[in-house]
């Protein structure tokens, strides 16, 4: 069984290798063969960091290649207040500062466990691939200008996948800490070819923009309605970056998933003796009310499934002068079996990674 | 972190310590400090074995221990017709005829991963524990005989398992095949004080027993109606080895779980270009017609759950002439959380098993 680090994986896996892996998987999903569950979390108090802890786990299986991928997280949460918002934010509460995310990956051709690693690089080329798929369907084929918000983890891997699938030749990067944006302004120029230009305001970056994408961990709106115009492309990796108001402007819009909501399977919290304080009476309230926008059916959810976009089965951009959207609305376990296989091949082919014996993975009992 | 065999962990999990915990852990459940995500199945075409690929979760959270469990299993599965019966077997499909089963415990205290191993010893204990748990509360105290059916690894912890709660003189053990039941025999004499005797038929197993044990493979009845006798205690490992005539003859009846089969995800099957055999055709009927008696709801799901038994809700038995029944009806991950973490404990304390670093499995990025 192969291990692997999130730097070994950076170092080798291609946005265009996870772009291609992922939307082979969405058209196999499409037509039944490959197979998801839905994301569910297990929530119980925490009892070194008074916060909250929370076990999310997601499988899918892929016919071709013949592969399982059962993504796992193992989070310490905590709300906090600041100003009038909400902010959830995981704590890195294991050894060293860390957090625990992990891939596993299992054959289907004679059930052996084939890799484990964990999930960080995986998780934005996943998100930052189905964005660029839904963009090459929806943005116009002549956008050249694409505004980014934010400069943290998920815009790293944003980046270059929209470059990936449009010939862009500037991008605006707007993030609230003019060192951060101008670092990463820096940093991405390496990388791509268009210019990449750090901008003071978010009117600036917006202004000719034919792309707009919001990458942030805002629970508020990032994009005005006023900014959007005839021909653009909106993205996003949490709805509340858009919000409403913004999403209603626009004529073509596209979601990720029909399931909006992870199932949630709560204990340890209120009658039981355990004290009730701010984080857990978010909690009892449901992740409807973690948010501020997961409500019960928003109204987006009518819109089609990138699955039916990319299988055909719905129409793309139908004209220059339509307004499209897509909301990266809850990831899917599709997204770390396609990715995921990506990777394992790659791997094998560079030997890269600890191999340790599958056999401490197997049994001989009947279980 | 910890990695163990079933060698491992057979050799220091003693019985007892697993009924304390499951019991513990029923108890926990019931009051809401315990949380469990019913177990869901993939199920997908194997390539490689023209069989079927399975893969199934399940996880639970303990308050106390801070703990949680996954199970997982990443079986090849085959349909086979024998006589008139559908048998299902798991093929050893793995590198060295194995099968892959596991467990992995994580921390809530600081979400870190503790330990990986095998399920099989763990999953045999788990249910034998409950079987135990249910006979404490229903069994007559005075039971002294027990017919076991069935000479295979349930069999093998269901006899102490049982010993463990019920001060029992003789088991007499039947199951199909001579030399199977004779060697079992041989074997268990060897752990517990009761007498264990092989014997010729069915009949005479049950014909002074106070308790009924079946632990077999079998999707057929095993214990005849008329072997009901008043005062009797019946426990199974599978609904059909009683089957709906015996179960309809008992007066007091408790089951593991309201949810009685797993949430099953199919794909690549049918319309796909995939040819469709036998198995397939199965599967496509779905699990109600796999098993032949999960039926959409069969009447015994009215029965309440042992957590509600155990944690004096429901009552036991409430006089010698009743006769009693546990339906083992389906696994769930609490088990694996409960037993999980006794092993886990133990393991720690005598420092069996491989220590890998845990730093592989953790990372810094914010997942």
């Amino acid at each position: 069984m192969l291990i692997l680090s999130n730097e070994e994986i950076e170092s080798f896996l291609s946005i265009s290798a996870c772009i291609d892996a992922l939307e082979k998987a969405y058209k196999s999903w499409d037509k039944g063969t490959a197979i998801n569950r839905p994301r569910t979390d297990l929530v119980l108090p925490s009892p070194n960091e008074s916060g909250v802890y929370a076990f999310k786990s997601m499988e899918a299986g892929l016919v071709d290649p013949p592969i399982v991928a059962m993504r796992i997280n193992s989070d310490i949460i905590r709300w906090r207040q600041q100003g009038g918002r909400v902010l959830k934010t995981k704590v890195p509460a294991a050894s060293g500062d860390k957090y625990v995310g992990l891939v596993m990956l299992f054959s289907t051709e004679n059930g052996e466990p084939l890799a484990i690693f964990p999930d960080g690089v995986v998780q934005r080329m996943r998100v930052a691939s189905s964005s660029a798929i839904a963009a090459r369907c929806l943005a116009r084929e002549d956008a050249s200008t694409m505004a980014l918000f934010g400069s943290g983890w998920q815009a790293g891997s944003h980046l270059p996948a929209m470059c990936a699938v449009r010939n862009l030749k500037r991008v605006n990067v707007f993030s609230p800490t003019k060192s951060n944006r101008d670092t990463f302004a820096k940093e991405m120029q390496q990388k791509v070819t268009a210019e990449v230009r750090p901008v003071d305001r978010p009117e600036e970056a917006v202004r000719d923009a034919d792309i707009i994408a919001t990458t942030t961990n805002s629970l508020t709106r990032v994009v005005s309605p006023e900014w959007v115009r005839p021909g653009m492309h909106l993205t996003c990796v949490r709805v509340p970056e858009l919000g409403d108001e913004t999403i209603r402007k626009v004529d073509r819009l596209v979601i990720h998933s029909h399931k909006h909501a992870p199932e949630n399977y709560v204990a340890g919290f209120g009658d039981d003796g355990i004290p009730a304080h701010d984080a857990i009476d978010i909690i009892k309230k449901g992740p409807g009310q973690v948010s501020g926008s997961l409500v019960e059916h928003p109204f987006w959810l009518a819109a089609p499934e990138l699955r039916e976009l990319v299988a055909g089965k719905v129409p793309g951009r139908a004209s220059s002068e339509e307004t499209t959207c897509f909301l990266n609305n809850l990831g899917i376990g599709l997204q770390f079996a396609a990715v995921g296989a990506a990777v394992y091949s790659e791997a094998k082919r560079r030997g890269a990674g600890h191999e340790i014996p599958t056999d401490w993975f197997l049994e001989t009992v009947h279980p």
